[in-house]
Formats: structure tokens, sequence, C-alpha cells
């Protein structure tokens, strides 16, 4: 990935929060049947590696080798960003078009689980996560659900975990702006119905003039 | 990608939606360094192929052989389900979460350009097709900027047309669902703030019962 220094993101802060938020990862792997790609909600484990799961009738647990190098893409929001944002446009007119997103691609090797603790483990831990953030106490569990469909559903999946090689990721969020821009970049994309995109630049802040 | 044929989507109508309503696809390709994928904004020009620009900085120019498959992944709202959005859930507590998505990956071979020619149709291309999204009659325009600045801009990139081969894309949006599940996970997104994807499946509607 193409990274300008000044659109590196290093703070593991916010590189954990673009994969808490936006969990669904695009999981890439090069193939003897060529790329394949797989959209997979991916958690990272207290240790750092990412846990998921495939159905068993997905063909990439049999495609990808073991401990093979595969690419995990995490994408938080992003929103096109017209010249017209800008207040010094008028001064010089000196701008183009851009797109704002943030990203991280997380590099690491690959290993298939098609044991019935391993498939417990990365199920328990999705659910956990998710249910818990949507529905608090209400959270659905488990063991909500008969012994005897639960065992059929663990029976269709194989777990997996990626153990992180490398990491690297991008806030392209206009930065590089000047205060006046970068003020009217978040009104811009307010009005434009981008409100997350707004939100993350505001937190963010302009840097000092 | 895995796709069960409940979720394949095979509607050309719907993928050409995917494509205009994320244009930032994440362009994936194997190199000698390994995977590599880059975010960039791409437009199917009126033959099908797949328009974009990358910075002159972007090693992806490079690395990428010409004439080489590369894999455009676009992706529309995505959004965890829970059981508990499910009414029959109370009934059999036969239900495990999911996730919502919507993706189309498009394969075909990539050729650069570094003539002004190119440059300028894809740059045109691109800045129509969002400023007029955005701005209507007040779009900004390429002419609207100095052309020595223009000419700078125009000579830090290069751009880049992806001849589609083939498609696979896969609309998951809980179409495999008895109605009054469907109609609970559409109230069970809207209230959980994933406006976008319960827009989706209303306006799909759930098979018959």
């Amino acid at each position: 990935m193409y990274i300008p220094p000044h659109f590196e993101e290093t703070n593991p802060i916010v590189i954990t929060a673009i994969l808490t938020d936006a969990p669904l990862a695009c999981v890439v792997a090069q193939t003897d049947s060529g790329l394949i790609a797989n959209h997979l909600p991916l958690l990272p484990s207290p240790k750092g590696d990412l846990i998921g799961h495939v159905a068993l009738a997905n063909d990439m647990h049999g495609l990808i080798e073991a401990d093979q190098e595969v690419l995990a893409i995490f994408r938080r929001t992003d929103a096109y960003v017209s010249p017209n944002f800008y207040p010094t446009k008028q001064d010089h007119h000196r701008h183009v078009p851009t797109w704002n997103y943030e990203v991280a691609h997380l590099y690491g090797r690959i290993s298939f689980q098609h044991d019935d603790h391993a498939k417990r483990a990365a199920v328990g831990l999705l659910t956990r996560s998710h249910e818990h953030r949507l529905n608090g106490a209400d959270a659905w569990r488990m063991a909500d659900a008969p012994k005897d469909y639960l065992d059929q559903m663990l029976g269709g999946i194989v777990a997996f975990r990626i153990a992180v090689t490398r990491i690297l990721a991008k806030s392209k969020i206009s930065q590089n702006r000047a205060p006046i821009d970068y003020a009217g970049t978040v009104a811009g994309l307010e009005a434009s119905g981008h409100s997350g995109m707004a939100a993350r630049m505001t937190a963010q802040g302009a840097k000092p003039d």
C-alpha cells in the first residue's frame, strides 16, 4: 500500500479502533486458483493473533496452504472530498478532488483448526464481543441454542488463526490540509451525509496552523 | 469467494449499484514483493473496463506486470446480525449470529497509461461523476484549476484500466430467512444504527413465505 509519511498511521490505539469499528475484514490470499478473497469478521486475540472461522464448504481452507501468508484488510469510513469543501479554493483554485479513508492491512500466517475446542473458542470470542457490544446484558449466548443444533452448526465450520507478522495502516483524513480547509472538509462531509468521517476528523483535529 | 447459491448476486443492476454506491475499491495483486493492496476510487467505463489512477510514487505500477490479473474488491454496507433480531428465536432458539454484506469482486487484466491523454481522461471521468453527484450544477471542474497546477498534478499520477474478465458478487442480506425474521432483522438493524443495510433489505424485500 502506498503510504506517504503524513498519512502513515502508527498509533496502535487508532489501528485497534479501525479493527474494532470495522471488524468485517477481507482476507486475501494467492492460491493455485489465483487470488481469492473472503469477507469475514475477525477479532484480535489477547496476544494479537486474528481469530475467525469459515464455512466448511468455503474452499479457502483447502486452497490456502498451512502457514501461508495472507492479507487481512480492514477499512473504516471513507468519503469523497470535493475541492469545493476548501475555503481557500476561492483564493487560488490550486486544489483537486481526493478521497479520505482509514485502513489497516494485517499480514500474517494463517492456520486452520478443525478441532471442536478451537471452533468453540473462535465462535465464543466473536459472539461474546459482538453480542456484548450490541445487546449488553441481553446478549445472546451460545448456550441459548439447543446442544444438537449448536453441534450441527460447529460441524459446518472451520476455525482459523492468523499470526500477524506485519501491519501497514493509513489514516488519510485531510491531515495535510490547513486548519481552515480541514474545518471546511468536516462541514462539507457533514452536509453530504458522511457524518462518520466528519466525526473521525473532528476527533483527530487539524494540524497546528 | 465462498458464495452459497442463495447469496449469489447475478443481477447486473445490483452489481452496478454496489460499484456506484461504494466506488472506493481495494485493488489487490500478487507481486514479487508479496500481496499488495491499494484503496482507489474506480469507475466503469462505458464499455465496462474499470478506470482509475494512482500516484506516480505508488510502486504498484512498477510491481504489477503489464496485463497481470488483479482483483478489484467493492463492498457496500455491512452489519452484524444478532439471533435476538429473529422473532422465531423465542420458539426454537435454533439460530446463530451472522454478518450481512454486499460485495462485488471484479477480476481483470490491468494496464497502466503514462500519456497525458489517458491521464486527463481518467481524472475527468472520475471528477465529473463524483462532482456531478455531490454538487450538481455547482460541480468543480478541472478547468477551475490553473493550468500550471493541473499539469503538475497530472505529472504526479499514472492512469490505469482494468479489462474485466470475471465478476463474483454476493448479496448476503438475510434472503434465506423467513419473512417474520427478515422483518425482525430490518427492525434490529435500524435500532442498532445500521440504517443503510436496513434500507437495502427493505428495498430487496423478503422471499415469499
